[in-house]
Formats: C-alpha cells, structure tokens, sequence
C-alpha cells in the first residue's frame, strides 16, 4: 500500500467565504504545501505559517501523521500546481495552480494531468493505492465538476457551516463563464475538469484510471472531492470496483448526501474516527464541532489505525503530539 | 534519523572512460534518477534504463534499499541538477546540471545551490542526517575540488580498474580552463565548486553547514565524493564534528587513501559491509571484484543493519531478491 497525497492550489479559494483550509486567503495558499510537509516531517519545514481555520482547527494533516508515525505507512506527495514552495519531496506533475473556475479555463492543462496521472497510477509497483487530496477551494471545484458533468450532489466544507449558497453562485457563474448548461460534459471528464475543475481532481482521476487500468486496487480516502473523482472516472467509463474510506465527522455534515452519490457511482463506502469523535481537548473539540471534517486522507488514515488495533490512548497521544508539534512550530 | 539521497548530474560524466556507474554514456544520464527510484520503491518507475556498470554489477541503490526494507528509514531525495526524469518524489533545490569541469565553469549557480543546502540542512527536524549522493563522474569533479582546493588526495572509481590517469588528465585540463593553479580556491569553496565541482557536492557542503550550524550530527555515508565535501567544508572553516561511514570494498582499493584524507579533514571513519564481502552469487561477486564499491549510502546502510542487528542471512536474502525486482523490471 502506497499512501498518494495530490497537493495543489485554485485560485478558487480566494474567493471569499469558501473554504476554511487556512486563516486567510494569502495564508491559505500554504496549506498544501505545508500539509505535505507535515506529513512527511510531523511539522512544517519551509512553510511560514500554521496551517488552521480561521476559528484555529489544525489540518486534518496532523491526524494522518499521527497514525502514520504508529504505522509508518509509504507515502508520495504529487504536486499538481502547488502556489506555495513546500518542504516535502514531492512528485511534480502540474505546475500551474488552477484559475478560478468563474473565468473561462479553470485548468488549461487538464488533459495533460490527467494522463500524467494516468501514467503515474499505471507505473507505481504498489498493489493497492490509498489516494488523498489537499486543496483549499477544492469542495467548490468538485461541485463544479458535479454540475459540469450534470451530477445532481451537494459538497460538504471545512467550515462548520458549510457555504452552500455561496458555492452554488460561484458555480452557476463558472458555468456561465464557460458556456456550459448543467450536464453538458456528460461522458466528457476532460471538458468537465478544464472548465470547473482543479488541478489535484485532474491528476486524481488520472491515478485511479492508471491503477486500476493495471490491475491494482485505488481506495479514496476523503469526502465529496474524492466523489467527485469517482464521478469523472465513470464518466470515463471506468468500471472498477472502487471504495472510499471517510471520517464520521463528515457524514454527520447533513448537507452533504455521501451515501447517496456513492451508490450512484457504485462506490462502497467506510467510516472511521468514531473513536477520535469521543475525546476532548484542543484539537478533537474542534474537530467535533464540525471544522476540517476531512482532507489530507483523514478518514483513511483513521481506519488503518483501527485496522492495525493501535489503542485508542496510543492514537490519541499520537494526535496531541503532533498536533502540539505543528501549533509550537509556527513562526520558527 | 533522516537518510538523504542527493541526486544530479554532470556533464564530466560523458567523457570517455571515467565511470561506471551506467552501462553507456546516455545509459549514465539516468543513474541517480534511477537511484532515487530504487531507494524509494524498491525498482524503476519511469526510469527506462537498469542502473548497472557497463560489466552489468548492479548500482549500489540495490543494497541501500534492501536494507531500507528491512528497517523502514525515512529517505530524502534531493534533487541537484537532475538531467533525466525521476518517478521518486524529490526535493528539487537545482535543476541545472554540472557542465563538464573542463570548460570555463563546471556549476555557474554553485553560491546559490549551496546556499539552498545550508537553508534545508538548517531546516530539517532531524537531530541526525546521513547525507549520500548519486552522480555519475562524480569522483572525477571530487578530485577537481580536492586539486581547487589545494588537497593532494586520490579519489576512488566505481570501475574495477581506478582509471586515475584519465581523471588527473581530466582535472589537470579543467584547472587550465578555469585559469586556476593548484589550490588556487584554498579557502573559496564556493569558488572551487563553480570551476571544478557539481551540483550534488555543492548540496552536500550546504546541507552539512546548515545542519552542524543548527547543532544538527551529520554522517557522510559514501567514500572520496564525501571526502570532498568534508574538504569543502573544512575550508569554509566548519569545525563541528563530522564522521564518514564507507564500506569495505572501498578501502581495498589502494588507489583511494581515504584514512589519510580523513585525518587531515578531522573526520572519523568507520567501515561497514565486511559480511557483504563475504558472500557470493551474482551482485555479491560484482562488488567483491571491485565494482560499484560505493555510492547511494551503501556503506552508511550496511552500518545501520548491523547496529539493528539485522542477520547476514536476512541481509544476504534482502540484497538478493531487490537485486532480482531491478535486474527483472529492465524494459518493462
């Protein structure tokens, strides 16, 4: 098992009242860069700033190095438009961060990331590939993406109430921007990503087209963005069995229907961090009271925790640890 | 513990019959892209090529990761002047590589790879680095900047038969278009570096600087090239404490008088892979018969498996089947 975070940017996030990915706008280009690094180092390296919400939830980042400093599970960052210099050994397939999707192109190049993704997800030796994601804006994008292809799904957000209205906007005028009725790139997830797409969704399908196109086994390891992958590679004509593994937190998000969208793309589904949902102090509070429900394979993390019996104190200690790591690093 | 792999190139490698890391000239080119690919999955990715001496002994890339396999180290690749493409995830710090030591300037951006060195080196949370490197010719622009700098030292080859002429001919004409005498950089490693270096030794002079600035331990894990950097080092007048672990099959070779250097950098030197030495079949042969004795922290890898106890029948299997996954993955 090989454990792929895509990381990238859209300028989608600059939007103001859509994500929760970062304190502020300019702070926000950080976060994947610095999750990357958080996940390969246990604490940002090059990146000045820590990445947390405007209310101070910590990335989900520190969740998933936790448990992997338990199982010390292969990781490889891809770099799929990163704004920000990371710190992290990455795996660079895009270097352009995705436009806004209200501007015509969202992502020139997506045919270009996509089969770069393809590539990639065709040559890694592993038999089974868990796939991450960090990218603020990137719950918008994925609407985008939904309604491009006709999909009828909600998204689920960072931010404790989800922005609903507010994306919807940003999507009907992206739409409008490219010319595009609901549905018109049907079957077309190329289109699909190039006009309300993001970099990191490019080079995700991509990695599931290539890993199962070679026999091996993807699991998507995050909410409505991952689904939104699922959605392209049907759209695709991909008919391999897929799974997605997410955390409680997002399920309880009532406003977005998972289940309903996994069915539609014959996606099994798994959750995990029951066990993180009952603790208290700093990081679980924040976490309960809806804020970074997921992101940066979370969930999947969480589940191969329960899966290798790591102890619910050990996972909790674990999580302090970095989460106090990552906090007490900023500004040295 | 943190093992870092800086990988690059030179153009001195494809001069005629100064190195064997690479069964061709073009072959060569792809090495330390390989390298890195071999340390972090176990085989080549995208890499078109098996990374073997023109007699076929495989990289010493082989040994590093079967150790890595069995004891799970965190690896760095970093990326000095690559000149192929690497499926491995790299840190990039350069992407320009070394021009030939015999023209004017080997490294035109010598001040500012080192200078990304020192930042990294300062930056990594790691109490102890183990620095290696991977770059064809590169013992060939380790004597350039041992002669630069005014040290009398030879330097090792990864061909069974040291070709020392070819490469005092070639660092003798290198020095002659640089306009410098010997020693004539006494004191100016940066200016040692631009004229007669490469990438990958201005990295490594950086890396160590930054890291024993921040109280950081580095261990040179490699043989004359590590040397050098030592050199470097030494002559921009870093007084910490620095040792070198290399494997036997490096000090056999009369040719390279790495305990004298050694003492003259206040570097202390432990050998490792006596075991190795001991065993027979087809990669153990080859470096019994003085190919590939060094390179990727081979030497520094078999340190570590002894320290952890790992047996010789364990180590000799591991060595064994990833020598097999990367003789077998050629072409596919």
């Amino acid at each position: 098992m090989r454990f792929v975070l895509v990381v990238g940017n859209t300028e989608t996030a600059a939007i103001d009242g859509l994500s929760g990915a970062g304190a502020s706008p300019s702070l926000r280009r950080h976060t994947p860069a610095a999750d990357a690094e958080i996940l390969t180092y246990g604490q940002p390296v090059f990146t000045p700033v820590t990445p947390v919400s405007p209310t101070g939830c910590p990335t989900p980042a520190v969740v998933t190095r936790a448990v992997r400093e338990q199982l010390g599970f292969p990781v490889l960052p891809v770099g799929a438009g990163l704004a920000a210099r990371t710190g992290a050994p990455t795996l660079t397939v895009g270097d352009t961060p995705g436009a806004e999707i209200r501007a015509d192109v969202a992502v020139p190049d997506a045919a270009g990331l996509r089969a770069r993704g393809r590539e990639l997800g065709g040559a890694l030796p592993d038999e089974r590939l868990l796939l991450a994601e960090s990218i603020p804006g990137g719950t918008t994008t994925a609407m985008g993406v939904f309604r491009a292809l006709g999909e009828p799904y909600a998204v689920s957000s960072s931010l404790p109430e989800n922005p609903l209205a507010r994306k919807r906007e940003v999507v009907t005028a992206g739409l409008a921007a490219s010319g595009l009725e609901l549905g018109a790139t049907a079957g077309a997830p190329t289109q699909a990503l190039t006009m309300m797409g993001d970099p990191v969704l490019a080079v995700l399908a991509g990695l599931v087209e290539g890993a199962t196109a070679s026999g091996g086994t993807v699991i998507l390891a995050g909410g409505t963005q991952m689904l939104a992958v699922a959605a392209l590679v049907r759209h695709s004509g991909v008919t391999a069995p897929m799974s997605l593994v997410t955390t409680c937190f997002l399920l309880d998000d009532d406003s977005a229907d998972i289940r309903e969208a996994a069915a539609e793309f014959d996606v099994s589904v798994r959750l995990a961090g029951e066990r993180i949902a009952e603790q208290t102090g700093p990081p679980f509070d924040r976490f309960r009271a809806g804020e970074a429900k997921e992101g940066v394979g979370m969930g999947g993390a969480l589940a191969m925790a329960r899966q290798a019996d790591v102890s619910t104190a050990t996972l909790r200690t674990a999580i302090e640890r970095c989460y106090d790591r990552v906090v007490t690093s900023d500004g040295s």
